[in-house]
């Protein structure tokens, strides 16, 4: 079950923390670039290429020490094919260094066609009577819960055949969130609490042995508030919590995600460890071209960081 | 600007509606799918070219009639880097035979993400100071609200630099888009009508000469009496109206989301046009091989309901 599989890898590093990969270029080295560039051309290829090479560098430097990384579709769409190669290729060497894949897409739609997003990314897909391939191939995708039920169910039913999961978006980190989300209802209730009670419910027949289900949750870091609301709310849900480091979330308010025994959450940060290179925090003690060195000693700080705010 | 070339279009042809290409391998001849596994492998490359084959038959036979295209991002994600290959092929066929394509992907995200998605689809990428290339090029792209005004402005900001539009998910044709869409405010509004006064807001900066802005919405044909209430709230709202044949919605259905002027909305269907050689209505008269005249004969079947329904 995938979340049993997510809790284990967290519990043996010692670290409820995910890499986000989203490697827009002005975060990969020059030097990397400069390669790439060369060998391939100014172009999409040549973009896709070096990140291919950035993202190797950082999974190489984290794969024993952090249990999941999480790259988002949208840094990989905006360089095309050659960009979205380059996401079938991080998924795919992420795995082989025995990483968990969190696929941040935020898909979502009807029913038939979110069976084809959950074939896609989770799932397999039928070509002909007897062969079925797993394509992106992913171990979990985020998920956006606008189309109720009917959007979501498809993603479940691929959790339960192939031990994957979901995180459904209930309060995101950005600053416009509540515009619909924090919508108070007529029943007093807000819109990211509703989605949090379905959170719950879709999740039932997904739970393992530590009590979560691998139908998770989304909640951001920046509403400390509404994370405490939302923990206790959706007691079986896994958080995925983005908004740590750049995004201005501090250890403090991703505490409130997890439970009294340390679990319950996995806090993202993706610019703050891809950047560290570049940070006042590292960048007298790495150079350039020691990037990977850089991004560890920061995933090993917001590991530190994380687990001192947890455990107090 | 796009809305206005959607209208001049939609005018130009008479013909207010758009022609979803979801291939759903199913959908495709056998002759069509026998040929590409043979040459390329019962894989997902021998699914992919058997897209193409059949978008490329679909678009030859559709184009002076109909005068856009919705291809579904799903149906192509599923088979992987080859599936998004045939995506690419299809959006740049249908705009060299003169179609409008939009880009169904209910992409949403934080508004750093947004813009590399809206990069992706709409905009441009940037590779270095000065290289800045198109990606996948559509004309419009389906998005999700839940995420507010942060995940929306980067699509408009896109839109009004390249003359490209949007279409915010306000009500879906699916069974369960009530679950959330539905909810009752304490002000007594459902979530739907704030999505659609959201709509409204967004799209002031993008009205053309007709009045109606590159900002659009979908609401679903299966909702005719919601649809009413939303032509009058989102009087600026150009409506993608999924639902209508396969879904069950009506020409008497869809003829809400119409103006006075019998402008206002663009009806899609998908599988009814892309499945009418087997349709009991076209099967008598069009082979397999002739699936292409079958699609055609149902498109004009279609504009002609439609147009009746609105004129009346």
């Amino acid at each position: 079950m995938f979340i049993d599989l997510l809790i284990d890898a967290i519990k043996e590093k010692d670290n409820p923390t995910v890499v986000g990969l989203d490697p827009k270029l002005d975060f990969i080295p020059q030097f990397i670039k400069e390669k790439a560039f060369k060998e391939h051309g100014v172009n999409l290829k040549g973009a896709a290429q070096a990140i291919i090479e950035f993202n190797k560098g950082l999974i190489d430097a984290l794969c024993d020490i952090v249990p999941a990384v999480k790259p988002q579709l949208a840094y990989y769409e905006m360089y095309g094919i050659e960009g979205l190669m380059a996401f079938e290729q991080t998924v795919k060497y992420a795995k082989e260094k025995g990483m968990i894949v969190i696929a941040d897409g935020k898909r979502n739609d009807i029913g038939t066609t979110a069976e084809s997003y959950s074939a896609g990314f989770l799932g397999k897909t039928l070509i002909s009577e007897d062969v079925l391939q797993p394509v992106f191939d992913a171990d979990a995708l985020t998920v956006n819960p606008y189309l109720g039920v009917d959007g979501i169910k498809p993603f479940i039913d691929d959790c339960k055949r192939y031990q994957k999961g979901i995180f459904v978006l209930v309060k995101t980190s950005n600053k416009s969130s509540g515009q619909l989300q924090d919508i108070l209802t007529d029943k007093g209730k807000s819109i990211y609490e509703i989605v949090a009670e379905l959170v719950e419910e879709w999740g039932k027949s997904l739970r393992g042995k530590y009590g979560y289900s691998s139908v998770g949750a989304v909640v951001g870091a920046t509403y400390p508030n509404q994370a405490k609301i939302l923990r206790k709310a959706m007691k079986h849900a896994y958080i995925l919590v983005p908004g740590y480091g750049a995004q201005g979330g501090t250890a403090r308010d991703v505490a409130h995600s997890f439970d009294g025994e340390g679990l319950g959450a996995i806090v993202n940060a993706s610019r703050s460890i891809m950047c560290a290179y570049m940070s006042d925090n590292w960048k007298d003690q790495y150079s350039v071209d020691n990037y990977a060195d850089a991004s560890r000693a920061e995933a090993i700080r917001m590991r530190d960081d994380i687990n001192a705010a947890i455990k107090t």
